[in-house]
């Protein structure tokens, strides 16, 4: 059947993230799910590059589906659009090889976390940025979050109670900038995430700015392998899915140029980054 | 009486702009007037360094007011933030020479317009930004723009049943950038501006760029002085207030920092831009 690879922006706040849950519950891959049942009438499950949590942001979800019947790609962008509710929107459509799936055939990602650090709030700011409002020592932060990229076992970063098969997780950057004024974004882009293993290394990085916690002390924390060592669950709404990569052989060059690339930021090798 | 200086940022959405009107609808100046009275027991009526239309957003807006007591300024700032809507706060506050005010004493303004140039909408981006879907020629637009900066009677730009002493204005800034991805910013520089005036430049340089006016025409439109011949007024929500420009000798360094400066971007002059 034919399977169509979409490019997904969302604003978190309104939905109860990406993965359908009980009726009733608002999520993207429901609302998602509706607009296509309402314009091709078929009822089809899109299946994501991964679930977004409730409140996290998305400038960059992919979502693959099989359809039984041929669509243009632009009539399907703007007919979608049309349907779906006004805090999402497809950006891009495409026809992708028959087989392709938006989560296993992912290589990476990269999530961006954005704090206003200034004593007053921000109202322009408070849709997506985290409010930290005391001083934040970022030199200390972006020391200990060199000590934390690169694989590891990030069991101590991971959601309580999740069940994975391993814990080990290559993230190959992982970057705080001070951006202008009271900005400070942190940079992760990795093979792949755990539960929650953004907002817990953000929530750990603030307790390093705020010097509730040592620098020096990250590769102990992930020694422990202990959830309840590392610092507490940043807030949702700071958090954006950038991007997720995938081959460039999947596609072809043009279709998918929006998300294809290097979740390195360099040009992509023809090695998969993961088996 | 004790003068003091506020600098705002505010959401524009749900404020039927800054000036108070008839009662029950909701400004900028009446939240900022209603806490203020719950603070301090005063009854004062802050002044603006402007209006801002229904629906325009600021990050730099400055109010003054003058209250019968004396006010630690931290204080002050995290006081009335509390006790302002989530959709505007006081970013600084300041205690400046009696006198002071924010209207009269402005030398300068500087305005950002927004416009999202992408086929698909942007839901990260709908609130400040306005979405234009076709193409757009950007160097035409930078052409036009070129045109109409500089010190002209901006009658054809005004809105129209305004009422002022001239129509002449000093534009020393009109500048369209073209941003990462399908983002256009219009930067406006100038001592002062007409009612819907950066709008309605924004509307007109957007017809430029969409082919249905030619690039060469901006001086003749200005030489016509009717509104009419001129594009239509740009929505609001593109527009934000970045900065309000003062004269160093009114506060001193220090004491405002955040929006002393020069609206042409240069270090200063002791000279008055307008007298």
């Amino acid at each position: 059947m034919p399977t169509y690879f979409l490019l997904l922006e969302y604003r978190g706040q309104a939905f109860e993230g990406w993965q359908i849950q009980a009726p009733g519950s608002r999520t993207v891959q429901g609302c998602l799910s509706q607009a296509i049942q309402a314009l091709t009438g078929e009822q089809v499950m899109p299946r994501g590059s991964g679930r977004t949590d409730a409140g996290v942001h998305a400038e960059g979800q992919v979502a693959s589906l099989e359809l039984q019947s041929e669509w243009d790609v632009a009539h399907l962008l703007g007919a979608l659009n049309a349907r779906l509710p006004r805090d999402m929107a497809v950006l891009r459509a495409a026809r992708v090889p028959d087989g392709f799936d938006a989560l296993r055939d992912a290589t990476g990602k990269r999530y961006r976390y954005r704090v206003w650090n200034r004593p007053g709030r921000s109202p322009l700011r408070e849709a997506r940025f985290a409010h930290v409002p005391g001083p934040l020592d970022i030199p200390a932060m972006q020391a200990a979050a060199a000590q934390l990229s690169g694989e590891h076992d990030f069991r101590s970063f991971q959601a309580a109670g999740s069940d994975v098969r391993t814990t080990v997780r290559d993230l190959h950057t992982l970057e705080v900038q001070q951006g202008p004024g009271g900005e400070i974004e942190i940079v992760a882009g990795g093979s792949g995430f755990l539960r929650h293993m953004v907002r817990n290394l953000v929530g750990t990085l603030l307790e390093v700015g705020s010097g509730r916690r040592s620098a020096g002390s990250m590769s102990e924390l992930l020694a422990l392998c202990d959830r309840s060592a590392a610092g507490p669950t940043a807030p949702a709404h700071g958090l954006t899915l950038e991007r997720v990569f995938y081959l460039r052989e999947l596609f072809g060059d043009t279709v998918v140029a929006a998300s294809y690339g290097d979740s390195k930021g360099k040009s992509v090798s023809r090695e998969p980054e993961q088996a």
